[in-house]
């Protein structure tokens, strides 16, 4: 539990905390596709490295989709739909390469324990699919579907599972569904990643666990994961960023009485450029840090000290059940009309 | 679902409604070994069919036990102990010629539908399992488990999942747990069926699933079922075998008074004779019928009128939790100490 | 729980197993209101006893709504929808005298035992209304909502607790649902009853528990009720009707070639004149005893035998969520556009 | 929901970040009694504030017990035995002046939504309570329980509702069971906490809420909480502290190499003194603040910005069960022994 796609890493290095200009550099590297866009509250990054890429970057090859909504709620409903709406796009401008005909056979599989609600994503949003049109179609749609619960559950690596099941049913694609650990507390609940690289089960909490991907089975891939849990160093770590940048900002105000007007960007991947000198006196050289740096002086000082460090929000019910809903309607709209 | 174990058939067919003389005869009969017992409140029955028996009787070649325990109450967890002793006890012995080792391998399978109520004993049952010390020494005692749902939820044929799992697992011996349909509205909730001749799951309600069994895997099979439904007609047959027996028994009272000491028998197989004569004025000619003719009629005047015949005891729930922590505590018990 | 509505002995002891010219007659007694109609599937029947009619019949004076449509099925949530729409209209005019006013408050009590699945229709609902509109609205349309649970779960007698509630709140109007044991195995799970003259917990299974209604209260009550269990006596005695018919209408097709062309009607209120000498041979004395008299006989054979005779289908929990659904949807509908 | 205790604020502010000498100044004070004691791996801390103590502290009157142990693991439930065995000699402690006899009547309500799992402990542990022997012995031990669930789920003032069964009821003794937001993440889910100067539901998230108390009610209230909570900037600025002692102690380390065997506290409420002198290089100004004021300062920064800062531990479904079972089986066994 607790996968992390490797689109994790790479959105996290690639492209967060970087300058408008690093980006366009990236843009223009050769080896990786760098897009970002939005529509309406809903930001859409894509990164695509090719084999390129994957010798410069030592990031997997293949494609890392994105999607990001901050105006999502978990007291309200309709605030998923038009993040489902795009969720739906992306999985089909995903597969057109797949040639996947009404005949290809599909193999869904919801990774995590059901038992602890954080991790229930994946087995939650398989038992709305058995509950949805795919089951009355069953036979004509071609679709299996299965949340195997976690290798502590089961006493089998999930990974074999998926492969077992593979192997007797023979899919033209594999869907992997699965909760996450945020690298990010911002993103925490409020965005979902695709990726045609696979997905190391528990990978994130150090149990190496077998990778569940094209290049194990032999068919494609598909991960989606909702980051569902953040570790407190991250999340500390964020929290003094924030802690930060809104004093800065708030010495650029008084110099400036125009930054007034300053509208706080919905998602701030542009990091405001901070004159480190004028914050020294007040946290010291800390402030000159990378973020990173700060988040290891935090693991190091909680190692060991607190084996439940990851946290999710309070309403984690909510979301989940939300999410759940949003992944088995979006796969059944996108699978039934394909 | 509700799967019904060749054991069902074979202790119905072959034990049920016969007199003592008879049961002698069954007992002396070649290619079939009976045998009854009775452990305090527990009544144990066990067959046994050899390759002549399978060819006489034209059943199955295999060991069928039946516990039934009329004493149980779901209201009353420590009335299933007697039941637990006795269900660890016959473990221990169908498995004694299996030479298992500590390191022989086990596949345990839960079968049934976790949303409906009285077919979740199977699903339930690996939930106890895997949050019992079985996980955390699952490495060392060497068990799988797994609750695959029904062919209709999942879009896979569950004795294929099987067979799946069991090729990458190669276990030595698989247990498979499930609800059964009563043929006798009697013993509903008040039996466990063990054998090691397989089980149809959803054979019992006319779509006919593959078989799970040693022929099928070439590993051996161990069938544990709970008869938690029964179907209409069988139920309204057994109620009217009892008004007849009662009136008959009403009847006898008045002739021979020292029969008002007679103490109904625990287990009722041992039906007493009816002299039909006396009873035909009332009930007519249908009093002659045998009770299998009876349902059969009631099967012809239900057949299509409603498709949900199947009854259950009210406090299904409490029942299914009851089982379920006994096949998981028996299960445990028997696989640590074995 | 189990309670039955004083409905539900009106119904079947006033209308049901009636031929039309004795409901003619019924029609047209004094202090006795009778009334059926048909919108599409459903069949609704409305009685309403007057002071008059109390004296002479020594049932309760109050309106008895009865909504039945055998065609819903567990499997099919859009079955339902005929008999909410209705529903809803008739919550519309049971309370039209009430003048409830904008400013009117509301007390809804869901009644049952939630861990026990057939009793769970009464929590269910009010959770399903606890995550509606209406809580949202709490404030406007003053509503007030709880599932007590029973007597035996929380030590105190339900009656006192929704009086304790009544007294602090003073709704103008108390609204109780309940799972109720159905008198006829025909219509459980297929009909909603309603009713202005009370509930009484608990009554139908012998454990006598204080009544809910208007006069115990000072505040009109209404009582819904969804007959979710029957007893065995019950379901026996009308299978044996079933199969009387069903041979009589054997024997009589014989003699009439065009009766072929019969049609079963949808809800069998009509029973067909039965030749009594002809079946006689083969159900003996027993075919000319009423229908109640059967039961009385099953009831007398199996008193004291199995404490748990009542029954419910296997889908038990698909027909619970149905009914939560439809109630809570059908209550909020009528409160917040009323 | 998420309530403060008194409690809380009390042993905050009066107890922790005090040194040893503070805290003997503390115990000789007028008008406060405190006490800090020690079994196995539980702290016990007690503190009792009497009029004197109120005037001049501006604190209700009352006793004040927080039971704290760091050894509890949501994986391990028999690390919570110790915690019970002295949860249940401090109820008996705390209740033995209020004269109950047998003929006591105690009122048990479990606060919180059960749909928000760090929310449940309050109506689980009610849930417990009503499968225990008190429902059983219901009539003996005179013991009602209810799970009122929140007001925004009934529309009716929990409080209000606490009253209205009070005024039917007339206990002797009202005891609340909640889930609380905690003021100090080293003690979420570690800590049980009991008083009997009431509870504030869901004061602790701004909504002002109806008190419940023996002021209100005229009957004594014990509320008994479980930290279960803790809202972001209380977590960021303990992290905070805890890196800036951290560094403190490595500093301190290489000029007093004695200093190496120093053991870390079980429960860190002797804080080491800082050389601040030494760690203003690093952390600037902040490092003097107080952790009250960067906790604020935290509070300023994440403002509006994110409603749901309340995190709970990712295994926030294990914890809860642990607790409501503790609570139900303590209170089970202090009110059957009494």
């Amino acid at each position: 539990m607790w996968g992390r796609t490797d689109l994790l890493d790479e959105s996290d290095e690639m492209v967060k905390h970087r300058t408008d200009e690093e980006k366009n550099t990236l843009k223009n590297s050769e080896g990786i596709f760098f897009k970002e866009s939005r529509e309406g509250a809903v930001l859409i990054t894509s990164i695509e490295v090719n084999e390129e890429g994957e010798k410069k970057l030592g990031k997997k090859k293949g494609k890392y989709i994105t999607l990001t909504d901050l105006t999502v709620s978990p007291d309200n409903e309709e605030s998923f739909h038009p993040l489902e709406k795009i969720f739906i796009k992306k999985l089909r401008e995903m597969h057109n390469d797949y040639n996947l005909s009404k005949d290809s056979k599909i193999l869904i599989i919801g990774l995590g324990n059901a038992t602890i609600t954080p991790d229930a994503i994946g087995p939650k949003a398989i038992e709305y699919l058995q509950g949805s049109s795919l089951t009355e179609k069953a036979e004509r749609v071609k679709v299996v579907m299965y949340a195997p619960g976690v290798t502590g559950q089961t006493g089998f690596e999930t990974s074999d599972f998926v492969q077992a099941i593979s192997n007797a049913y023979k899919p033209d694609l594999i869907i992997v569904l699965d909760a996450l650990a945020a690298r990010n507390s911002e993103r925490l609940c409020k965005t979902i990643q695709l990726t045609n690289t696979g997905i190391h089960p528990g990978s994130g909490v150090g149990n190496q666990r077998k990778e569940i991907s094209e290049e194990v089975y032999g068919v494609p891939v598909t991960a989606i994961g909702i980051p569902m849990v953040v570790d407190g160093p991250v999340l500390y770590a964020d929290a003094m960023e924030q802690v930060i940048h809104y004093i800065a900002s708030k010495i650029e105000e008084k110099g400036s009485p125009s930054s007034a007007l300053a509208v706080t960007p919905m998602v701030s991947n542009k990091e405001p450029t901070i004159d480190k000198t004028v914050l020294q006196p007040i946290f010291g050289e800390w402030v000159t840090w990378h973020k990173d740096e700060k988040r290891k002086l935090f693991e190091e000082v909680f190692v060991g000290k607190n084996p439940s460090l990851f946290v999710t929000p309070k309403e984690t019910d909510a979301w989940v059940e939300h999410y759940a809903y949003l992944l088995s309607s979006g796969l059944e709209s996108w699978i039934t009309t394909r």
